[in-house]
């Protein structure tokens, strides 16, 4: 499926080409479906905060116009091979204004935009304050063959939040005496960690990225809900757990964020 | 209620709007009422400090003139939805020259204040150096129905110091072993560390919000003082039971400030 | 005493203001008289350490000329409220080129000042590195009342290394274990820890001042020597005994700097 | 074997100084053979990070114009005595932009290097922000005598995953306990990682220098690969196994790198 | 000893300052003498790190042309009160473009020389990244008399690894643990580590220094050497030792630096 898909890209990308003469790797007519990237295993993420440089804020308004334009079209170059999501943090986090989620099919890809991310007006007066990188994988614990009950209760549990508002990032390492458990036991563990969180989810929406090797750190965890008290309580939840007993880091940085469109995030900046 | 309240402050500001032309989504008429902010449930709190940059420092005074002016016009600006206080921390804390307490009922309303507050002359010039966000819950431990006469003596315990001037935020963390003990052994600890410290709260005012999951530690400690001896003690008394043996983190930073309007927070760096 | 001493400064402020039409409410007649403070209970004390810019190595010496005398008038304009000792730590650490020491019966008027200093030339072109607040006690442990015979050994044990070349400043940080002990075993320790160091006190003069809940320690532990050796022989003799095991921070950072006025500490980094 | 390649290196460049009057002692003729100093024993590796300065950014491209050539020019210059790898990390590290990886057989040569590099214009808009040195050592665990078997399996396990695009570089340092085990006890945790490990050697190349007391870690452990989650699977083989209990170090920071020529890494930063 | 030749030297200071009417303290016509600083007890080192900043590499060679010679002038001008040595880690080290050791008999005179250095061109231009201050002393556990046998291969272990061309810095600290051990046991932990590291020392010359109290850490050991692999197995073995286990740190920094003379370390600089 995903190479159909991609084949397809690539044929339009060198229609694309030969007509407009354009030398760009990146161009490409298919946009990646956001549902299917959001879903797939063997996906890239990258999760990166950015903090504005004093000299950003020292330029003239006038300056500075036409910077979220340049990003919202370096996105759109880039939209055949990443899918970028931008939240504003600005506020909320002292290490960051904004940050991006991107995801690829081929982690050079995720580079290839973040390289023409940084060439932009804004890019280049924004430091990068945290990277991360990982890779979703299959379920690997509450699995419907090792786990079927909670599977089942984990597919029933549906976000009714709303439109989220919010999103929070939270890395995660877990220690050497998680990872020399038996799967057996680490099972036993992310069932006892799933059973009391079953019920926030109607309020929680997440995703799950694999790092171990990638960045530091062995997951990056994502969230979005507009109910932050009832985060608070999952999170109380999933430390309340023997699983919590297993971390080395859990935040550090908790990334917490408004959603909003490129555009939105980048005008806000930009003003 | 909150709606209610929320409601005619909206409602205001659609006249107001009308009336003046404005398009400011931030322009209210009805301030937030400092007294119900401060005591309800469900309101999210921001603490920010910031340190100036050189570059304030060598700034001629008349480039800086005004500066004092344009935040207390952004404070009322935000009047409707977020209740603003200030306090000095140049002098008595290495990473910081002032910090910012930001309540609001909509984090996101907190945030439009804080990116406002960058865009003034004196916010521009500000490196954010510390951002904890926290909400407001009911109380947990030391209720009316699981601790009757504790909770009495917290009631009848009232602060009796005269006009607080100083301000100090403890950040703290709980670690794994705390999270996993029953709510009866949490119980147990949060009475063994309310009967030493109710004494001294006839010195010290309080307050105090729930993070974890929002920032990276799980509760914001706020308290008010005249009298800093009896705060040190009342601290000695907090590390002396034995709920103490399940921090992490307590403090990194202690925050330490004078407490002052906006206007003269801001007139003291202006000059 | 210190009431009649502070309403003296107060009345002869008041005259000076008078007589001069000032609005400085810092301008006092009668200077903080050093042999009290010093030995007071209840004075607050801030270190607090600073690094040169690298613009102020940059101004050419015509600049900088005239930033001592600068600092020499901000501190007697202040003499009447805060005692400030200043050290020379540049080339002895990595992190500060100066530290100053400065008491007060007031936090507000040790901010006060610091924030006056902070408008200096020199004072502009200074980054903060750290900044530790205490306040001085009654002595807790060795009194006369509870360890007589120790109490005694102190008292009798007098500094005789002459003038002193050398001040070090250690923070000090307790572990919960520490606070959770009876007052009893702590005594224990505290005896423990006086009877190998007694014999050192001819050589190294010692102050304390207490930080719990002010800053992110317990104890400011200055020290004024001349003999560096027999410093490090007290501070191993420290080391070994037991109350070091229950230690979390001891330095981090340790702050060795050279004895100076305050006008040839400023003029050493002006030249 | 060393000796005669050095001695023909240096005689050649000897003959072209002589020649052409040059005065460069690192101008040489003979080009250290990659193949053979990847695979000898005292060969000297330097991993070394560097981020782009914000003024690079601010440059016009004109201005950066002949960066890349420039660095191309001394790789080429030093290429007698020093083998030169680029990699691109902007976009997947926080903290780097790009890396380098030298190797020499002297020490002296790599810092030669290192030196003429930061002459460059690029060498001198980077910012070093970690540098990694570690010198090759024959095998010493898992050895033909020691563990005959799996010896045979690591020969045997080749590499198939095509030209790697990918390099992932992780500093580990053992904990006193570790070092502190028999010779017999470490081989047996270096062969229980082994075993797991094995069958994932197919997918990743890796290559290993020794650091202890030459940098702050035991171990740089380099790994090249196309399929990123089969090297996050190899590295939770290597988590999961006991001689992960013995780490104090596994990463900070993993250094994530695209692998391309010199010249192809400074001409994307040099866009 | 040491008395008559600083009297001496501080006779010659005061004839020379009178003929010349001179008022720097520092002048002194005697050099210190290398090799008796080197071996007494209670002199003082300092080993600072220093980076150089970016505004360095941005002045034209033009700006820089004398900045060596202006520290070789420098450190003659102290030459009858500290000892200099140069070393250069650039290249080798993340943190630090080269490094200074300072012997003298009085701190003082370190500070003043290092006052002075920072006053060079290229003093001005680097930022300060690392100091670590400690005293020579007697030994203390493999004495003559606590240890004779030992004491005997210590004396006979002479280096014969020729002019050495490396420095390598390892600060090391010492736990609580260690410090409350008996001195016995302390002395059998020495000797410990000292019957494994005999035999390297024959390819490694050593230095130690004090530091308890003076700055973070317990102890300075300097090494020199031209075999870093020779130097890497000597550190293995001082880790595969119990003493080890009582280390809360060893290196952090470790400083890799290659020796010069102070005009080469500088010159190299200047370029």
């Amino acid at each position: 499926m995903i190479l159909i898909r991609k084949q397809r890209a690539a044929f339009f990308a060198i229609v694309v080409a030969c007509l407009a003469g354009l030398t760009f790797s990146t161009a490409a007519l298919a946009e990646i479906d956001r549902g299917m990237i959001l879903k797939e295993s063997g996906v890239f993420g990258i999760v990166a905060t950015f903090r504005l440089r004093a000299d950003w804020d020292e330029m003239t308004p006038a300056d500075r116009r036409g910077a979220a334009a340049e990003v919202v079209k370096t996105v759109a170059m880039h939209s055949g091979d990443v899918l970028v999501d931008a939240y504003l943090t600005r506020g909320l986090n002292a290490n960051s204004d904004y940050f991006l989620r991107v995801h690829s099919y081929e982690l050079t890809k995720g580079q290839d935009f973040m390289v023409d991310f940084r060439r932009t007006l804004i890019g280049r007066y924004s430091e990068v304050t945290e990277t991360l990188v990982g890779v979703t994988k299959p379920l690997n614990y509450v699995t419907p063959e090792k786990s079927p009950e909670l599977n089942k209760g984990l597919k029933s549990a549906t976000y009714q939040g709303g439109m989220p508002r919010y999103a929070i990032v939270i890395p995660v390492q877990k220690n050497a005496a998680w990872w020399n458990m038996t799967a057996a036991e680490r099972l036993a563990m992310a069932e006892g960690h799933t059973i009391p969180t079953l019920k926030h989810l109607v309020s929680v929406k997440r995703k799950l990225y694999h790092s171990t090797g990638l960045s530091g750190l062995d997951f990056i965890t994502y969230f979005e809900m507009n109910d932050l008290t009832a985060f608070n309580n999952l999170v109380i939840a999933l430390m309340s757990v023997p699983e919590n007993l297993y971390h080395t880091r859990y935040g550090d940085p908790i990334i917490l964020g408004t959603i909003h469109s490129v555009k939105d995030v980048f005008e806000t900046l930009e003003r």
